[in-house]
């Protein structure tokens, strides 16, 4: 028999793990939220993860549960666990890609180098570490951001009044000083639940409005200690946090050359689709194989490089299908992907990856094949 | 709206459309024979492609019908076609890949290289041929044959008697001449309804029993004059016969370094899959980009060489699944594809891809990785 996989969740991740499983013959089914979502095609239900009785009807005749995104309850998570469903990653790990305040304790209990941060139960508190850290910090909710979503930049505890209001009994938000970094890089790491993992090129990402817009794989200037570092911590992260499947850790390059943690992903991540046209095995395959503790697959290039560049939003007017024409007359080596999501400022409905031994030319084909979908 | 393209056939060809598919944001539907096929997870219907009313029903709504064989009948062709669905390859271009003594006197109108032929309508016509040709020929029926089927070498009529037992009133079998040829090779190309093409570089061809075993691109020594005519060849074909979407020529070299034209396929064709790991625009999308009309893809190779090498008929006992698991582990960088096909001895059940700068490397893995999956 085939193998399956259950998916939770029907965006995009899940979208692109379609291909990979069918070239493998990996059986793919996906629970998602509603119909007509980016995974549809694989989509075998529609309901609700908060639901345990759903996400255990989902997951019968399943090898395995993974995740488009990382939102899954732990009720239902361990729910899943006893009923003796495998399920990768697993609620531990997953704790720590839920809660930034938990995972921020966990990196400090493993000795990893990350911002100086604080557990802030009310605005004094917050006050006091922005005093302390030179004016300004970072706050975040500790609970269900992305994408820049739940983060914010203030000077005054008042600047984010409304999250303490927000805040239940014994919840605090998470104080982080403001990082005057060279660059952001981002780590991807696969690891199996019997241990073995394997490693990507650190690669450096350029954000827009706290939105992921560009990864360049492998990071330039990268070789060596770098690369060495930035994989270590990516080990230290998977195997201390027990992570299994793909693993993403993004990291801030200071002036003076260090790496500190800024935020964990554990399921393929934006930094890592340039992995499906620039690496021998993409991310996608790559946690297929991990999440089923199927030997994992090379990550070497393809080319000397390859980048990736965001579509955010899309057309104002009409759909991306519209541009396709033109975009692939123009650039007939570039790889262009969409999402078949409707085009909303800032949405994240596509990518386009260039595998290039020149570095210059994968940058421009795959910025000129992006900007085709943009107004 | 995104485009849509609905694929009469469910197997593997039909299969291996998904993933491009569901990367460029392009809807995919399959008119599979059964339930249960290689393209299940695409199949929105099942049902018999022999019925035109079926086959309307099911082109509903998309923007164009192509095909996963080329068996589809004339009428049912032509009845889409009269309804204004656009068909692509058209009947036309399909009349030469269903019958091969109409390709036969075509490629003869267009001057084309290929053996010697005639039409037999009897033995003694037959007989006759294998006197002038060595007493030896290869026997044809001009229809319905693929993978060595309705292919036989004989020595005397009598051996291909129940074929022209067989025949009705009209129908003639095809001769050839048993060529000596020094290898196989094929060209394959891309040709959209606007008369754009694209070729990729001629590969050498390993049959055996009359099935294709291996494919390594581009084909040894084939750089300069060779390669050249093999793309005047494909050329020519695909602009005299008008076909689009992908064609393949399988070529006969011979010792004296001439190219033969041996067979057509109007399709994804075995000799291309090395394209979906070795080239920057597999065949397969490169397929749906033809026959959508959309601009062609680069079709250059990803590493110097690329090797291609099936898996046939599969493990005596057990799944193919069963078989991963190891093969994985041994060879991290070879692409494994299962079409999700019961192992029957001879059956084309998968393949392996392996791209590589260095062509032993890339041989060697490839054939090692499918070894795993035979007994």
């Amino acid at each position: 028999m085939a193998l399956q996989v259950g998916i939770v969740g029907g965006g995009q991740l899940a979208r692109m793990m379609i291909a990979p499983a069918v070239e493998l013959g990996i059986g793919i089914r996906v629970l998602a939220e509603q119909s007509g979502m980016s995974a549809q095609l694989a989509a075998s239900q529609v309901g609700d993860y908060h639901d345990l009785d759903t996400v255990l009807a989902f997951a019968k005749d399943v090898d395995v549960i993974t995740f488009d995104h990382e939102h899954v309850p732990q009720d239902v998570l361990r729910g899943l666990v006893a009923a003796g469903v495998a399920v990768h990653p697993g609620p531990d790990a997953l704790t720590f890609a839920q809660d930034k305040l938990r995972m921020r304790a966990r990196l400090a209990e493993l000795g990893l180098p990350q911002p100086e941060w604080a557990a802030v139960a009310d605005a004094a508190a917050l006050d006091a570490f922005i005093s302390d850290h030179g004016g300004r910090a970072v706050v975040k909710t500790p609970r269900g951001g992305y994408d820049g979503k739940g983060v914010r930049v203030v000077a005054a505890a008042a600047e984010a009044a409304e999250w303490f209001d927000g805040l239940g009994e014994g919840e605090e938000l998470l104080a982080e000083e403001l990082v005057a970094f060279d660059r952001e890089l981002a780590q991807q790491i696969a690891r199996r639940p019997s241990g073995d993992f394997v490693i990507y090129p650190v690669v450096e990402t350029v954000q827009q409005d706290g939105v992921c817009a560009e990864a360049i794989a492998p990071a330039p200037h990268s070789a060596g200690r770098l690369a060495d570092v930035a994989a270590e911590i990516g080990e230290a992260i998977a195997t201390g946090l027990d992570v299994t499947g793909m693993l993403a850790v993004e990291l801030f390059q200071t002036g003076d050359g260090r790496l500190l943690v800024n935020e964990l992903a554990m399921r393929p991540h934006n930094s890592g689709h340039w992995t499906q046209d620039g690496a021998i095995t993409s991310q996608f395959e790559q946690h297929l194989r991990a999440v089923l503790d199927l030997p994992l697959g090379d990550t070497a290039l393809r080319a000397r490089h390859a980048v990736m560049v965001n579509i955010l939003g899309g057309p104002r007017e009409g759909a991306l299908a519209d541009r396709m024409p033109d975009a692939l007359a123009a650039h007939p080596a570039a790889k262009i992907h969409t999402y078949g999501k409707d085009p909303r400022p800032g949405r994240k409905v596509g990518h386009v990856n260039v595998a290039d031994d020149d570095l210059d030319t994968a940058v421009y084909e795959a910025r000129a094949a992006a900007a085709f979908f943009l107004d």
